[in-house]
């Protein structure tokens, strides 16, 4: 449940501006790595300092700004008051409960989204926010944790593979959203493997066990779209923007992006279709369990109890001696034998009758 | 139910625009207070007299009138009166069964929205309905009861902290809106903490108490739902505004009032996906108790059962006297003790059945 | 359901047009009823011959006619061709299965929508059908029977109370159209409180009467909608109507009425959430009715049928004579009182199991 | 079924504009007649050879040529020639699978529907596809078997009655449309009366053949849902036309039939709300006598049980005369009189658990 | 599932627009051949070389290219680079995870749709990914495997049946999409031709595997859905293209398959209406059938638990010779006999008690 609704009592009341971190209370000292590069040339480094961060502004060259732990709020500020950001904005990026979102304004960009991973251990989605700033040609991206699934893009940076050496700030963060968004595909890649599993099992063991599964697999159905549905505003807002930020030939990476999009979107729902039924499979699975376990009893009882009856007549102790009416079979030849025969012929009629009724 | 449909008998067929207070019965003196300010000076009082408030409409100072306490239909007119509002949003400021809703005049703005609280002893959603006009440098509200969320703007005006006393009433009603909102994501915690305990228990423990629970977290999920949806219509109203009464830079505050507005709607979508599968897992659970006692009903009855028919079939009185085919099995040796034999032999198979079929 | 479907069987085929009463076959004598009013003056009367209705129709004074009873298709097609209105129109006016809708045409507006009534001794929301034709100065409607919602208006034009006497047909039409909706209210209300007691019933009492409760509600809220959804389309028409007949100083009036829709909408919405969910909390209610009586049926019975088997045991008559192997423990001292013991133990040791079952 | 998913794998893979006949197999001789009128003259005749069809092309007067049986591909090839339609039309014309809908061209409009009957031998709604091509003054009918529901129209235009003399192509085709959604009403209101009956008789006998009639109910709505929702294209298409073919005095009268169109669609939607919780009415009602049956077992079970422990105790055979701890009671003056007040006391103990619980 | 969420984690982090197969991993040798006609002139070639592509590309003749199998993607990229396809454009066609679309460039068009199968022996739908390039007088198409349904296509162009020799690209491309949208017709057959059988035999026979299908009958229908939803879009895009791609000659011709389209997703949907309520109809099923297992269970046992009872205590030893209290019954002449009237009598009264309640 805290995946959805994230502890905001703090800041409720606050001006509205302030700066206060929404999120996991582990105090994180912040860490800024910056990879600065154009055609030529390549610099990474870490920076301890944040006054270090500011020539990178107004250089020439790409510039990726990458800031890992977001609990220090000074921090943020010194970053927004150099770049000239709104102080909503900062508000928002500190708010890890954030619904992912797009915003343009003159002199930048500012887009939210949420990293997702597949805990394995807990068997559940998890998230983490990230958000960037696009400024001239900066993109500053923001993380509430170190370790991220950026390291094709750096990787690809460092060794000048594919176009990247050669475009501008638009297509890093294009390859950064690319990242992010491959991996919603890993993660629907998991989920419907276990759903597969799920079905298969829902059908010939409805344990109670089952129950907890089903409902943790359709909260993280929930989770995820939740995640994942204004994805689709946000890069067709990049794509509708008119501002220089974005080159024309980066327009296509869009598309592209906005097409697996579309596609995650699409696989969701196809999931979540898949998901909606389990419930009454299960209910239905226990029923036929019930029901097996009703015949059993059924056939049980209903063959045993007359033949009980029969036993108990002639266990009844009416003296004979008094009248030749009392229990006379008590003295017959084969009385006993008589009965077994009746018991026996009881007994198959109702296994006729059970077999009839394809109970047995 | 009575959050839902309020009694608006009294109203109808009355003529339209009549000032009727349509809410709790409970008679409320009303309360009006005065906070007047700009940058540099500020007042704040309790008036007794409505006319004392007639002066502050044409000042150029911002003026924010409170009343709490709408059950003086007369006092409402009057104050209609002076600041020229029409009969007809008077009627809708006395009717607190409304709709959350803005309506834009040449002269002045009104909107009407929803207080919540979260009744901890009742464990329920409840709401205080809250109307605004805004008219040249005023912002009048009217609430139904004393007591609010707006202390943080008080305290912030009173302070001279942040923006606020360097601003206009468009700042000012900003800020109480987000007041407001804010007070929704508390309640959205209380639920989603609430919805985290029940499912928890849902599997375990279905007792029929945890269906009333389900019933009111469903009642509730309606209640906010009508009351926050609407509030996406008030706020881009405001941003679409084309009178001079919003400022222009207090345009990305509503923005921001936007985000937060579809950031509790959408929570209040998930929560709902997440309700509404509860009944169906309560329906799950109990089946899966039912199955429980069925299985130990079944095992007991179906090893018993033909037990108890052999020991009743050696108490029958057949006389072997008469004839040696007569229960010969009385008068063996060992008979007793083959009859033991036989009893534990059925009884074993029947365990051996039941473990095989995982009953037991 | 004849409330949903109505006998349209005998107008299927006939010429367009063609005026047949679709409706009650009870034979209602039309009464027709003239209200006529300006500023100053004011005439009410009852009409007998159609003819007398004519000079109204170019009166600079409003004129309401009303007729009530419109199973006379002769006096329907009389009015029809002096006010000049299209046959088809006419029609609609007879066919009382009509959905509820609004036409404009060159020189008139033809308004149909229902009248509802909460009928107590059939647990029932019940319509009338009422049709308006707003024509020059002239209100005409035709209702189905005698009686309606629209005293209050009455009263309020014969004492000039509030502004009707000042104002033109169109506020006329507003009004009346206001009387209707303030009774979808009172509906609500009554719907509401009949939830309410249902909802407190459902979980302690799921008696099989509660199903047609049910089933009756379900239908009520589906009737309600059928009737109310095409207000909205109605009234929001007649806002955007710009022809002459609406003048521009009751459009904040229709504005009004817009939002009363909107409201009832809203409310019926939130009592159809509130349903939907009545069948599964009354399945719930039943299986937990069901479970405790299964939990009764396995506690007495599985302690009994061991101790019943016990006691089988030593009713059997395996001749001790024969053996000292056969029943000894039926000439020990203490056979009989050990035998308690073992069934007091056995007993208990099932107690125990359901107590820790929490099933006791 | 059948109804919904038409046998088309013989037109699979063929030319596109290929004419095969996709619909029943029994082989109709085609039948063709024309009506030919305008306001004086009236000719009616079957026609044998086609080529006496082309004449009435472009004569003044209106001509309603009408074909019964289309399963001669040539024959509608031929008139398709003449009258200069498309192939692709006429491909369109002999499948009977095709979805209701409306294509305008330059010179013809071609709408294709679905004539509805009611089936009282197989409870079912059936259904005969018609096309109509407007050619000119011509109205081109296609039918896949003789018998329809335009007698009516027919007897207009033989009699003179009404407009329809008067008036051009344009109307007739009104009229035929009018005619056919006039026969969907009929189909709702047999719908309606049986879902009337159903609901009554669900609460109180839920038999499985129920289960069935539920399903071709439901399945009733959803064909009728699939052939009627277009229609509202088609005719809304009709009204937005602006090729001279529709005249303007028309336009009214399509109104109308929209109006009608709306309220079948309305009521359709009323219909399909109430069957939906059908099944969950039907599963309550089998919940509820199983659970009257699970009473009766518990009663009888739970009263006996214990009182045929207490008679087994007694039938023990422990030797009394071994020790005087052995089975005293049997040797008790009053022992066998007490066992009885023991077995009441126990019943009647029961039995007011019982009453008091309800189930009794 | 592996149909819906195809395995993407090798692509994951990959350069945007690197080149990888994403399919089944047996490697399948392309097979390239070339169909080049005209009016006149026709050539059928298997092609070994790629580079004896490319003088098609500019000849004035209609030329389609159709490679089976993709996994070779330097093939692929070989026949990108001649015909000046974007990199993207070629992963897309690589990754046969694609969801269907359209996409128009400067120079051509691209489109990706699925073929789908029904593998009648896994009793499912499954589906193979075709792309389709179309620039200048050149289909390219490009399939997963050998085997496919254009082959009524290669045999009209073979043959000079239709218009298609007469036609350009666009034509064969409408003739090739047609054939893949009449496959659907062929699957939508088979499902509803199984769904119709489901229906019988879930009323009759609801039996555990039945689960099993239903589940898998529903996750044809999502994914049939997530295959032809998107088809819709591709159409309409077809034909809204300004391109001079496609000739308007051909614009009848994909309003037809858009109408095919509109019919096949219709046709879905009625289909997942039939199948959605299933599930619903199989839970009454076995509750109906439990029912019947539980009265039989009651009937027997509820007639002869009293009938045991009574025979129990006649079987108690109570000593007659103690007191005439103890059991007298016993010494009666007509006692053993009174016993078997009172207990037929006993088992009357429960019989009659069941025919009256409809339990026999």
């Amino acid at each position: 449940m805290s995946r959805f609704i994230k502890k905001v009592s703090k800041t409720a009341g606050l001006i509205p501006g302030s700066l206060v971190y929404v999120g996991d209370k582990t105090q994180i000292k912040s860490k800024i790595t910056v990879i600065d590069y154009d055609q030529d040339n390549f610099t990474e480094k870490t920076i301890e300092n944040i006054e270090d961060l500011f020539p990178f502004k107004d250089s020439p060259t790409v510039t990726w700004i990458n800031i890992d732990g977001i609990n220090d709020a000074s921090l943020i500020e010194k970053i927004g008051n150099h770049f000239n950001i709104h102080h909503l904005i900062l508000e928002d990026i500190l708010n890890t409960a954030q619904r992912p979102k797009f915003e343009e304004f003159d002199n930048f960009i500012f887009i939210v989204l949420k990293m997702l991973y597949y805990n394995k251990t807990e068997e559940e989605v998890q998230s983490e926010q990230v958000s960037f700033i696009i400024v001239s040609n900066c993109v500053i991206s923001f993380q509430e944790k170190v370790g991220d699934v950026f390291d094709p893009i750096r990787e690809r940076i460092r060794n000048a593979k594919g176009r990247i050496r050669k475009t501008k700030a638009d297509y890093l963060l294009y390859g950064l959203l690319d990242c992010i968004i491959d991996t919603y595909f890993l993660i629907l890649e998991n989920l419907g493997e276990k759903i597969e599993l799920m079905e298969e099992d829902l059908v010939t063991k409805p344990t109670p066990e089952k129950l907890k599964q089903i409902q943790s697999l359709k909260s993280d159905m929930i989770f995820l779209r939740k995640s994942v549905w204004p994805l689709r505003e946000i890069i067709s807002g990049l794509e509708r923007m008119e501002s220089g930020l974005i080159n024309e030939s980066t327009f296509i990476y869009l598309r592209d992006l906005y097409d697996h999009t579309i596609q995650v979107i699409d696989s969701i729902e196809s999931l979540r279709d898949m998901t909606s039924g389990m419930l009454d499979i299960y209910i239905s699975s226990i029923s036929n369990k019930m029901n097996e376990v009703m015949k059993v009893l059924t056939i049980i009882a209903t063959i045993f109890i007359p033949l009980t009856f029969i036993a108990g007549i002639y266990g009844m102790n009416f003296n004979p001696e008094v009248s030749r009416f009392n229990m006379p079979e008590l003295n017959w030849r084969y009385g006993y034998f008589g009965v077994w025969v009746v018991m026996i012929i009881v007994a198959l009629v109702m296994v006729i009758y059970f077999k009839r009724k394809k109970w047995m």
